[in-house]
């Protein structure tokens, strides 16, 4: 439960930045923006002027929201009619979350809301997110412990013969029954995910996702994770879940071999297992994201594997790292073209991986904490590959 | 996998809608629109001329979009510089579906194609949608299908003492190892959904979902489905799941009780199946949707149940139907504010519930298909309501 310091404390910083743009307000109808800065993902939309108190306007359910937020000012949803009267004119700039906010809603605030212009603060309230709270990082510590906990319980259950997919539904019905929320959010419009991957042969496969594995999928609607291919002795299996729990998510990824493993698979591992550990060292307040992405990919190049870091051949990703919380595509992103400085306290699934046709996918995940010792991991489980008897 | 014929013939309402609007062109950009028309869920854009042949562009992946798309054109994404020469500029009007395009898309493209006008077009895609092919029948039916044969198993694990996770786990164990493909697509703005709703006493509890019953989910975070209650004896006890399998959902409820039901709660459940039997016979070519709702909402009054029909007391869902398909929230709706005429082969998941405060949720749903005989079920599992000995 968000407490009333923490909502405040979130807000004065959105508030800040805010006054720092020009803005005179945040219209803020993304439900987890909302559940971010109120504590409640209702459905309801939150208004923060610059200087002022926040009211929550909700539709639907507004006995539930009151039970969980802690903001002070709680009311009904207006009708079109009446929305204007509940603001003050000075309000004229309205900052919105262009990112995520559709056509047909933008179109009915301007309605709602005559004569105020619109601006984008996507990147403010980003920004705002991606740096965690002592609370935060607890929740966020919980969820890689509780998804370790399953990790370490694979050797019970995989075998050879078992489908991809019955590996992934042994994973999410153990996630699940530790309090796993399943939903697992994303902000980036066209990406979409099911609990995480659970791949082998079916990894390595193009796919319209943002990250080094895809996976077959069972079809071409759900092109994405596991498929119907059955885990063989000698190959690698990579499970790469996301842990969602009071929703915040921690990211990790293992791997698994039932009998022995190719040398150049097992190179590919060591190199990532280096570059994780180059990245995590350097994962300092200051640094720049495109540097450790630029550093792990000269790694991965001088190891030989430039060509299938991060990706099948010609679709490889350009990162090594992403921000995670209440969302798995967070900021800040190690990745070409970021260039803002890392901050204390932001949170970071690094995920070197390769992908070697006809050989297989191959990596290590973790997620760390942003500190002036560097990355800080979020669980310890080991990163080495299980080997299983076959 | 969809076929050049079929594509094409969609692609040909589309084009016939297009030139009845005025607009000259569509440009879809959100991935289940993309696929519905391409037969590919890869990151990708499509192009569609009111007079002339589609292209596809394809950010990532291009090799897999080639394997599964059946359109002659498919290209790889321009950059932005190149956009505008890959589109004529006689396509001055551009239709975009408003409805999920968010604004910072909204404003690439239009500065990709600089001097056209766009247009929503939301409408005129989700109702091409709406209706189905015998292709995209066949599928749905193999969806509930699968989806009565994980329900008619409930008996095997379901026990008092339980918690309602517990149940939902079960549940989506067994429909991941029938295939199920996890994420479940829904296309309004603030809603989200994980597989469906095993509910019973937290089913009693009000809820962002525009739906009868939200759950009371297992945080704020994720106020939605099962919680950590426990199932007790003597308690009904709510099953809604949506089955995805190739994309397309089949959405069903059930009901279960260890031991015996109050009789309030039996009284309920009869009146809701008499709902759903009216629904079902009326549910033909030309009747109005809206009008289902309100005949269905006079005999919920007429029982005695007007205050419970479709949700909390004061949280009512204003609808007894919607649309599945390709996402869980399609058109047509039996809603108020929805008139327009049922069109032979849409498809109506038809779920008349009733939320009774200090006793429980109860309520039925299948899914329908329209025709002139009235509704047809997609699956022939019995709505009886299953009592287990405590």
């Amino acid at each position: 439960m968000l407490t009333q310091t923490e909502s405040q404390q979130r807000i004065v910083r959105l508030q800040e930045k805010l006054r720092h743009q020009g803005a005179h307000a945040a219209l803020l109808i993304l439900p987890i923006d909302v559940y971010y800065f109120a504590g409640t993902r209702q459905n309801a939309v939150l208004w923060i002027p610059a200087d002022g108190l926040p009211m929550l306007l909700v539709r639907k359910s507004l006995s539930r929201a009151r039970e969980e937020c802690p903001i002070a000012d709680i009311r009904p949803f207006p009708s079109s009619k009446e929305f204007a009267s509940v603001f003050s004119e000075e309000y004229a700039s309205v900052g919105m979350t262009f990112d995520a906010v559709p056509i047909q809603q933008h179109s009915y605030y301007t309605r709602a809301l005559p004569g105020r212009s619109f601006v984008d603060i996507s990147m403010i309230v980003r920004d705002i997110r991606s740096v965690k709270s002592t609370f935060e990082l607890e929740l966020l510590r919980e969820s890689a412990s509780k998804l370790a906990s399953v990790f370490a319980g694979v050797p019970q259950f995989l075998k050879a013969g078992m489908r991809e997919l019955d590996v992934s539904a042994e994973m999410e019905y153990r996630l699940r029954k530790a309090g796993h929320e399943g939903y697992v959010r994303m902000r980036a419009f066209n990406q979409e995910l099911f609990f995480g991957l659970a791949v082998s042969s079916g990894g390595v496969n193009g796919g319209f996702f943002d990250g080094p594995v895809t996976g077959k999928g069972l079809s071409s609607a759900s092109p994405h994770g596991a498929s119907y291919d059955c885990i063989q002795v000698n190959q690698p299996v990579l499970l790469d879940f996301a842990g969602v729990f009071h929703g915040y998510i921690a990211d990790m990824t293992r791997m698994f071999v039932i009998g022995t493993l190719d040398p150049e698979l097992q190179h590919a591992f060591d190199v990532a297992l280096n570059i994780q550990e180059m990245v995590r060292q350097a994962m300092k307040p200051g640094v720049i994201g495109e540097e450790l992405f630029l550093a792990a990919a000269l790694l991965a190049e001088k190891a030989g594997l430039g060509s299938c870091f991060m990706g099948m051949p010609g679709e490889q990703a350009k990162f090594v790292g992403h921000g995670v919380g209440l969302e798995l595509d967070e900021l800040p992103v190690l990745a070409k073209g970021f260039t803002a400085p890392l901050q204390l306290n932001q949170v970071i699934a690094v995920e070197p991986k390769f992908v070697i046709p006809g050989k297989g996918v191959i990596g290590i995940e973790n997620t760390f904490v942003v500190s002036d010792e560097g990355g800080l991991r979020l669980s310890d489980l080991p990163d080495e590959i299980v080997f299983l008897e076959a």
